[in-house]
């Protein structure tokens, strides 16, 4: 996109906002459902800033645009807010407003803030009108300026529905309904409204394609005691689907009747809702008089602690996942100097093999293949303008997923393409000790991330090195790659509760880094799954096990640097690889392989 | 004590309760200053239970006595009331009710809960209230039964208040006062209550006697824009302290004037309090109209931050404390076997040897030297009933610590005192490894005690074993050997908050530990100071500096269980401990020391 469109767009948001008397517009990344990652109707904060990133909120006023993101994407949004006007905050670092600050400092007596009110959590709306009340600032919260200055804004997704049948699933819809009912009548509430989506496909058993990656329907639902009423667009839904769904007592209504039905709900009613996740123009929409329970939605731990079919298919998807990698990373090394090689054809490359594997659904998240110093910035994911030669030398940083019928995948593997300096070893192998050490964690019940992402970041707060992400994130089953709650982190945040304990098949990423920007990037990841260990008087003792099958290559490890535990610990996972993915190479790739897995 | 005692005791109080309708009557550890340890007036829960550990409340019913503890005291709890009919409720054990929960099952309509508000904090009276409230259960927080009952009651102590020169303290109590009124002027309050007797005196560079082992003086502290009134004994103010307070504008008031002076506060006035530490008839006191801040103590960070006068004069108390402990071990282990020697002939020699170190003003906390079995109890405390000889086998713990003008002390060694068996040495080098690792860590400005205290369970989670304490807590200057809030734990707790922000110059102990009942009992422990490591791209990194200065015990360390990086932690800190302590010795101690701190 040229600078000079999204100068445009905030020209004509601008007459828009004038025309409406808003001083300032705020646009959030959300969709309706807060979703991580949104549909391209939904995606106002990349039309009117140019930045593609998967997080950040725009503020447009009078005489300014600005741009708020995290450390994930400093790199990347100063790119690409270059020449458009629109200037970078970057959350988190010293001196830097957050966007309710510079809202709070921005505005005063009789202006007005504009939002999409389905677009902004309740929570936010009610910390917003808190803060500028305070100030005489109104609020229009029913504004959708972007969508009336999108021309050829994109139409609605609405792909088809599948069942995830209970061999895949591993619980039938009728259980899980009924679960989830039982928890919401022991708080009291005659209604559940969810609006997460990843949780609705989870209750229900349904898959879609609703988001980019995400295998989601894009709905509302409301339980109440005896049914299930399911908001979307009914066209999605094969009749076979739509009468199973009927069979559980789930009814389908239109999309956006959802709103009209909230504000009929008579003033005796409790409703259960996670008001963090919940967008404002629905809670906007309760009638007065109605109780409003707020609780993290009873279906977040349900959906996070897979259960034993989901996990033994797990383990499945990952050898499959890891024969496809496994093949990429022997076809990049055998081949970079020989044959023609960029960041976009090895991206096509894993695609292809990862498609020969049997019930694989589509990336879990646009691929990020980025080679020397694209690798620096985190999420970077290659275009058709951005796309670099891969040549015999440094590394190639590899962050990709599958979706199969048997789970969602996420690995990175940084791989070795030719010579690499003393420092890149030493800060590659200083990454692997701490993915080592998190994943080798054993530990008492009750023991959450923030206890334990010190053992991922020690090796590089050693050599007072550190990385601007969390050490790692829950994964959906066949669903969002990012499933909360479960986390990896040093600091407690809302989005991420790294206070969460870790629970027997919670699925997490283990996923230190190292960034140099303009130089090169490191990062190892793998799924792990929590487990049990031995019970003695001091507790129930928990562990994880490894779900990810791919060797981190041996050409940037320093043996030396390592303890003799780590490398104990290295070799054991190797040798797992080596039997778990070898019998599904060819005689090269295994011999390959043989080499690539052996005790150091 | 003898059990019948105890019985009598809950017969007479039982009297009382039915002359006052009391149908529950609660018994904290609490004085009227929620000190940690309280002086002998304030020993009610003692007198009525006969348990005398630090912490534990006490609940006498018509029908049922209860004592509620932590794990530190539940083997020296279930020997103390044996026989006196009272039930130990093992607090943090699974299906144990809390305090609150047991007052509310127990008591239902019509029914009162009766205490003495002086001795039950803001913030639990109002839990009570909300709890029992519900149930129609009546409060009498204005009742002190035990007192009433208690016919030779300890007078309340009175002890000579001295002035801390600045030469100790390392800054002037004007200096002081002005930056504390400086926050309560910020925070906009017209007056500071404070109750907390370290912060008292940390905050008028005096010290006194009036609790065992905290050189405290019993007051409350009023701070206004333009005066500090003091509410103490004046008999305890030598005439020169009395005129160095009134200098910098503090005046003396009687002790107990205080709840006259709060209920007498106009209704325009603003009160910063911290609800969590000032006792509830305080906060009753405080006439309706008057606004109050509840936060955390100004003083709390300040006190607990130590400057740079503090943190060197530290050194020399470290040092001092480290010739008499060294001594100590020698004398232990040179004359085990063969000179008759008893846990409390070791606490006399220890204390001796100390008693020789210049500006030494007494133990910071009751020694606790336990032999063998005793050990496994973390807070034993020898007495002439429990005093065992010491022989030339197992462990000796030591944990003890002094007060200095240049400083609080407080060490755990455990020390060898024959042979011992390979799970003892097993045990002891994990223990060590967690201390040496906790103590080597090196983290971005911001890090927590819940993130960093893996390092110091890791080793023992590997074997499944952990041990039921915090790992480490703050320690006062010449003042409290329990200080908050910095500490290391991996769970938060409302008493010691393990997410305080380390900041340069606090001072924690670092004190795992491993315990088998009835067998035996392993810590290690050293004090440790915050400082200032490199700053890069990443933050200011931080680590520790050791101020203990004492050999571990060689004879119980098995060096093949410790890797290169924990041996080479354990030589650098005994190279030190040499280098430090040497000079002060004789020539075999000299010699003993070369040996017991040689490279492993």
């Amino acid at each position: 996109m040229t600078q000079d469109r999204v100068t445009d767009r905030i020209t004509a948001l601008r007459a828009r906002m004038a025309e409406e008397k808003v001083d300032a517009y705020l646009v959030p990344t959300d969709d309706f459902h807060a979703s991580e990652y949104v549909g391209d109707y939904f995606k106002c904060r990349k039309y009117i800033t140019g930045f593609s990133g998967s997080a950040g909120t725009a503020v447009i006023t009078k005489d300014m645009a600005g741009l708020w993101t995290d450390g994930r994407y400093f790199i990347q949004a100063a790119l690409q807010l270059e020449g458009s006007g629109v200037t970078l905050y970057k959350m988190g670092e010293p001196g830097v407003p957050t966007v309710h600050e510079f809202l709070e400092q921005k505005l005063g007596k009789g202006e007005c803030l504009g939002y999409d009110g389905r677009t902004v959590s309740t929570k936010e709306a009610e910390q917003l009108a808190s803060l500028l009340g305070k100030r005489n600032v109104s609020i229009k919260g029913t504004l959708d300026l972007i969508g009336d200055i999108w021309s050829d804004r994109p139409a609605l997704s609405c792909e088809p529905v599948m069942e995830l049948d209970v061999k895949w699933a591993g619980e039938s819809r009728a259980s899980k309904i009924s679960r989830i009912r039982r928890i919401v009548q022991e708080l009291g509430a005659d209604l559940f409204v969810l609006t997460s989506l990843d949780d609705i496909a989870w209750l229900l058993n349904i898959r879609g394609g609703d988001i980019h990656c995400c295998p989601v329907v894009l709905s509302y639902l409301v339980m109440t005691g005896e049914e299930i009423l399911l908001f979307a667009n009914e066209k999605a839904f094969p009749c076979e689907v739509e009468k199973a769904l009927a069979a559980d007592g789930v009814t389908i209504y239109p999309y956006d009747d959802i709103y009209q039905y909230i504000s009929e709900l008579s003033a005796d009613k409790k409703v259960l809702l996670c008001r963090a996740k919940v967008n404002s123009r629905m809670t906007a929409s309760i009638p007065e008089g109605v109780t409003v329970l707020d609780r993290e939605n009873p279906t977040q731990i349900p959906k996070a602690v897979k259960n034993q079919t989901e996990i033994e298919n797990e383990r499945i998807a990952h050898i499959k996942d890891g024969v496809a990698l496994t093949k990429f990373i022997y076809w990049l090394k055998t081949n970079v100097g020989k044959i023609p090689m960029t960041e976009l054809s090895a991206e096509e490359k894993l695609y292809s093999l990862r498609a020969e594997q049997e019930n694989f659904m589509g990336n879990s998240f646009d691929s990020i293949i980025s080679y020397g110093p694209h690798a620096a910035m985190n999420h970077y994911s290659a275009t058709e303008e951005s796309d670099v030669p891969v040549k015999a030398e440094g590394f190639l940083l590899a962050d990709t997923g599958g979706h199969y019928l048997e789970g969602t995948t996420d690995t990175t593997r940084t791989i070795v393409m030719g010579p690499t300096t003393d420092e890149q070893k030493k800060y590659f192998t200083a990454v692997l000790r701490g993915a080592l050490n998190l994943a080798a964690a054993k530990f008492p019940y009750g023991v959450c991330g923030l206890n334990l992402d010190v053992l991922a970041r020690g090796p590089l707060w050693e050599l007072a090195g550190d990385f601007k992400h969390g050490t790692g994130h829950g994964v959906g089953y066949f669903l969002n790659v990012h499933e909360g709650p479960n986390s990896f982190n040093w600091k407690n945040s809302p989005a991420r509760k790294a206070d969460t304990v870790f629970e027997e098949g919670m699925i997490t990423s283990d996923e230190p880094g190292y960034y140099v920007e303009g130089e090169y990037g490191i990062r190892h990841e793998n799924l792990i799954v929590c487990v049990k260990d031995q019970e003695t008087d001091f507790g129930q003792f928990m562990r994880f096990e490894p779900l990810t099958m791919v060797p981190f290559d041996l050409d940037a490890i320093v043996p030396e640097q390592m303890t003799e535990r780590e490398r104990g610990l290295l070799n054991s996972y190797h040798a797992e690889v080596y039997q778990k993915i070898s019998p599904y190479l060819n005689e090269e790739e295994t011999a390959w392989l043989r080499d690539a897995t052996k005790a150091i």
